[in-house]
């Protein structure tokens, strides 16, 4: 029996996470569940998968907790609490779910104690790659991709010698604006941002696929996964998102994993393996498709996906302001503060204010995540 | 330096072998070479890679051999000396590329005598899966695919665990007709149905791809390979080439091998297997493709995949009396004998009249195939 910790358990990773494991319970022992304020759906988890731990983000969300469950459950709330919750003695995996960098501290935690982390907050490497690839290593602690993309590559590695991985291309679905012009993104609503073609997501993410940011954020995250330069790294525009991605191998002999678009697959797969087990998931025809699309992509459609990757190349704080400053974007298009296009306007104007500089610790992370969000606040 | 004997240098696949030694010679030493009656092209490669051993279909031949190699070159003809050359204890790999059941005495000699088979021989599992992997298995013996399709799927298995394998999938390009109706078959020409779209292959091979009897053996090849039903063996009309087979997981998962039809990446494969090295081939662009199509197969339009997996799954001698049958129909539609429809008719035939009978040992196969043999000259 696996025991697991969910780090986010009401957002979309974290109740998929809790679907797979209803699916399987005699596999799995859920032992700590976090969420930030939907309490209510909170409570309705603990009372189902009954966590000997849960943590909210403040004190006030956490004593309206503690009234609603039984006195067994420990309460905890904030960072704090959520660090103390994801090394708890108890749990074998800890599925990192949470959107954003505040999952970062609670996720060196997690490895510190020694946890298998289940990777689906991109954040953490993107923002702090060096810093969390190497406690890993040090910790002997795998990591194991939940995102559909990192989850492919993964698994497509399997079995093979990464010395012969000559390149990994992520196929990218070009999100909900993926058939507009540049001219015709100017004016587009929040509603359609939200409204994505294949993947069922949250909705930092979903607009985060419209710009193209989501893949690079991606694309810094297999750097850090895979240990490859950025000229080994591709994205591939693939509208029907089936070709989950890919690898290339010296002998030029490709592997990709397939699949439905359901996240219960990546997700299930980082807790069993390298088991594979049944998913209550639907079975890939190929025959019913038809028809798979492939195009090259386009970076002057999507600026964003540039700057990740000169973000990527340039390292140090780069790509920790190029996430603080999307995710300040996002909430502020989200809020109808700015229009679609002023994310990436945010995004490039944050980065030309500043200047590269090295962040050895968490700290220093911190510093340059806030300035970047107070930069990306008043452009 | 991986030391290798080639059954059938000079045909297709193993002139390919040759290409892929010569594109890494540090790597490999030639120790043997088997030829039938290209003693021109034989002659050129002894010179060429330097085996101390090759066989010639006859003493006739064997005998010019003589006169033109160096005397430090053993010649040896025959089945016999085909069972010799395969057995010589210098060999660590025998690339098993003879077309047609012929390859079988020599395949299980180089069993018995401990070395890796790299399996281009379809017809060897065809009519004696049975007998061959149990023998591998005895000896601890590694029968490595070559086919694409099978080296496919031999990837995709890289590193699983095969009770986990659900299904796989064997694709098929369709052939040199596949955009022909069942009507516009009647009176195609040999040089029309050699014309294959995409695989440059043998005139056997390339025939069989048209009448998807080639697609047949591969799927009773694949269930001695991996171990599987034939419930779990599916066949996808691929028109493209590109995904070479894929394998489908408990767990929904789909991992697919893909590449430029290119017979030198698995013969590499087989050669290198567990490792990779780069290949003199080139590198699958998917952009530049576009687009890749799939639909079912059609068992009325290609009934004699249908004949392959009744005899298949009624095991026994039925697969012998397939294979036989159809390479004698192959050669007489080559010969201008019957029209192409014709081999269709001449399986059929051969089939109902055949009952279906125990074949424990070669001796029995080499009854049952003769019999066939003579059955499809006469129809």
């Amino acid at each position: 029996m696996k025991k697991i910790t969910i780090l986010g358990s009401t957002g979309s990773i974290g109740t998929q996470t809790l679907d797979v494991i209803a699916n399987d319970p005699e596999r799995y022992e859920v032992v700590g569940l976090s969420a930030g304020s939907n309490l209510p759906l909170l409570i309705k988890q603990a009372k189902q998968f009954r966590p000997s731990v849960v943590c909210l983000a403040n004190k006030e969300l956490a004593e309206q907790a503690k009234a609603e469950l039984s006195s067994s459950i420990q309460v905890l709330y904030g960072e704090e609490g959520l660090v103390e919750l994801a090394a708890k003695d108890e749990a074998d995996v800890v599925v990192t779910a949470i959107v954003g960098s505040r999952g970062l501290p609670a996720t060196l935690a997690a490895i510190d104690a020694g946890k298998t982390i289940a990777l689906a907050n991109k954040e953490t490497l993107v923002t702090a790659g060096h810093i969390v690839m190497e406690r890993a290593r040090q910790k002997g602690v795998s990591i194991i991709p939940v995102d559909s993309e990192h989850s492919a590559i993964f698994q497509c590695l399997n079995g093979e010698d990464l010395k012969a991985l000559q390149q990994l291309t992520l196929t990218a679905s070009g999100g909900s604006f993926r058939d507009r012009t540049r001219e015709q993104l100017a004016g587009v609503t929040v509603a359609e941002a939200l409204n994505h073609p294949n993947w069922s997501m949250g909705a930092k993410i979903t607009i985060d696929s419209a710009t193209m940011v989501n893949k690079g954020l991606e694309v810094i995250e297999a750097k850090w996964l895979f240990d490859v330069t950025y000229d080994q790294i591709n994205v591939l525009i693939h509208p029907e998102s089936i070709i989950h991605s890919f690898v290339e191998f010296s002998d030029n002999s490709v592997i990709a994993q397939l699949g439905l678009p359901d996240m219960r697959v990546p997700i299930q797969y980082a807790l069993t393996y390298p088991e594979r087990r049944p998913t209550p998931t639907g079975r890939l025809d190929l025959a019913a498709i038809g028809k798979l699309h492939f195009r090259e992509m386009d970076f002057a459609r999507y600026p964003c996906l540039k700057l990740a990757f000169d973000c990527g190349r340039a390292g140090q704080s780069a790509p920790t302001v190029f996430n603080a400053a999307n995710e300040v974007a996002v909430a502020r298009f989200l809020n109808g503060e700015i229009d679609f296009l002023g994310i990436e306007r945010v995004l490039e104007r944050v980065l030309e204010r500043h200047s590269v500089t090295a962040v050895n610790d968490l700290q220093a992370i911190a510093a340059i995540d806030a300035w970047a969000r107070k930069e990306a606040t008043v452009i």
